[in-house]
């Protein structure tokens, strides 16, 4: 799957920056891939791109509409239809990361295929997947790995790949959820994919390379979140990092979504390295990455030098100071 | 999903014991299950039913033709359609555990949608999964977790409910594979769901019971199998498990599948019990059962009673000395 850039990002009706939070990634990580956003009249959010409608996108050359936003339920919206298919008849394709399909839309699969369009529906892989067979393979790898759900592995990783990249580092970021994918370009929602097949996914998704080429893997979940856990577990596996960095925000006082205490750090990263070296002996901690954004810039220096002297790894906040002194590490 | 009884076991062409799992696991497990079977000219297995045709069968009552083997590829094969078929037409529904689906065959979908007969495609589940919301739920579990897959995770469950039920104590099998699902007649297959909801599906599948009643859940994979860890790590998360009974074939020098070592006993009983202990903290050992079959008697014996003084908990082949040792210790 590769989904044509330039893109108009359509931000629909969003009422907040977490609705459009697919959007707002796309733009952070990647300005260069985007001509314009699009608008519906109650929009409440700015990604800071010229507002164009679809014959202005297309005639600056954008390829693909992407769905940078998810309304509640996580569905297509039955009032997006129209400019959808209008953004299919300009000549563009359609890229989202929704629970249903754009093809399940009947106006939208009937259009795409009279044109010759494409629908990409970035949650639903369409590779067949093999079962994973647990062989080393060449290339290096890096995974961040987390206490809990959002909290900061898909920042991370793309920041590590930026920073990568800027140093001249071969890296490549490989997407494993549908906003990584869709500000990454390709990938595979490993949380879509048949359970016997996790593992068998990421092996597809970062297989062998040179061995000087860092793959650096989106992290989902943690191994402590009851709801997502096996996903952690076959995407440790499959992963076969050699590098691995805990994600952690330290003023949640539940894990998301249920009724469970975070776990330790210290505890967190023993299991977590205990699984990763199944299929990488090798496997050791590089960093720590903390996401402070709910702490003054004060307390989260004070937090993350008490971690440094505990655990004697860098400890970051991306966001604030980088990810260099991860790097140094590798 | 509920499959109707009796059944007709169709055995079909299958060459050796092992291609006719399915139906020899539902034969010894529920032969009152079993009204007869139905072979091919060139079946080299004998279940030990009467050889019943579909007519035959029917007039004794037999409701669904079970497939009770797989062939090479796990599909259902185009010399079997025509008999497949004769089986809807003369009031029988279907039920296999194939990779590809009943449904998927044009011809068997047609015939059954035409007379309103039922098509059990029991890798697939038709239930819509929730997310594991991890909150603890009335009622006792079991699950047996192995070192490897295939090394004796459903046979321990089954002869643990029978010997539960023997006792007069109110006991379930949750079957969570496909040969399980055929055996029982219900559950869900768990490698076949989508990954976010492996916990979920298992969560479903043993809901709240009265605090006196046993679920005997099967168990799946190993969390040292680096090709289908991820779901039992989900499995063990959503069976939230009183009891866990470690499953071993000792005699085995290489993971299923894979280069990889066996885990030691120990290490695996840790890992597992750590992993159990998230969503029940009161989780613990109750027996080690061992599949002796490659063992003489003697061997097993020496085997058995050397684990049984190093982890001070019962140690039983079920198919040798049955699994009564284990129960006591409930």
């Amino acid at each position: 799957m590769e989904i044509q850039k330039p893109y108009l990002l359509f931000l629909a009706d969003a009422h907040d920056r977490l609705a459009a939070k697919v959007a707002l990634g796309i733009r952070h990580w990647h300005p260069e891939y985007c001509i314009g956003q699009l608008r519906m009249a109650d929009c409440q959010v700015d990604c800071g791109l010229p507002d164009l409608d679809i014959a202005a996108a297309r005639a600056q050359g954008a390829k693909t509409l992407v769905v940078g936003v998810a309304n509640r339920g996580g569905v297509i919206a039955e009032n997006w239809v129209a400019l959808l298919r209008q953004a299919l008849e300009s000549g563009m394709d359609l890229a989202a990361g929704l629970h249903n399909r754009l093809s399940d839309v009947p106006e939208l699969k009937e259009t795409a295929e009279r044109l010759g369009r494409s629908l990409f529906d970035v949650r639903h892989t369409s590779v067949v997947l093999p079962v994973a067979n647990g062989r080393k393979r060449a290339g290096k790898r890096l995974l961040p790995v987390g206490t809990d759900c959002s909290c900061g592995k898909m920042y991370t990783a793309l920041a590590i790949e930026k920073a990568m990249l800027a140093r001249g580092m071969p890296a490549t970021f490989r997407a494993t959820g549908q906003t990584g994918i869709l500000v990454s370009g390709a990938g595979i929602s490993i949380d879509a994919v048949v359970a016997d097949f996790i593992a068998g996914a990421v092996e597809t998704l970062a297989p062998e390379n040179a061995p000087d080429h860092w793959d650096i893997i989106e992290g989902q979940g943690s191994l402590f979140h009851p709801s997502f856990s096996g996903v952690t577990m076959g995407l440790i596996h499959g992963a076969q990092p050699d590098a691995l960095v805990l994600c952690h925000e330290p003023t949640r006082t539940a894990m998301r979504g249920v009724d469970f205490p975070l776990p330790a750090l210290d505890e967190c990263m023993a299991l977590n390295l205990q699984a990763a070296r199944l299929t990488n002996p090798r496997a050791r901690f590089v960093g720590i990455s903390i996401n402070s954004a709910q702490l003054t810039e004060a307390a989260a220096l004070t937090y993350m030098t008490d971690l440094e002297q505990r655990f004697g790894l860098p400890v970051v906040d991306p966001f604030r100071q980088g990810v260099d002194r991860i790097i140094d590490r590798l």
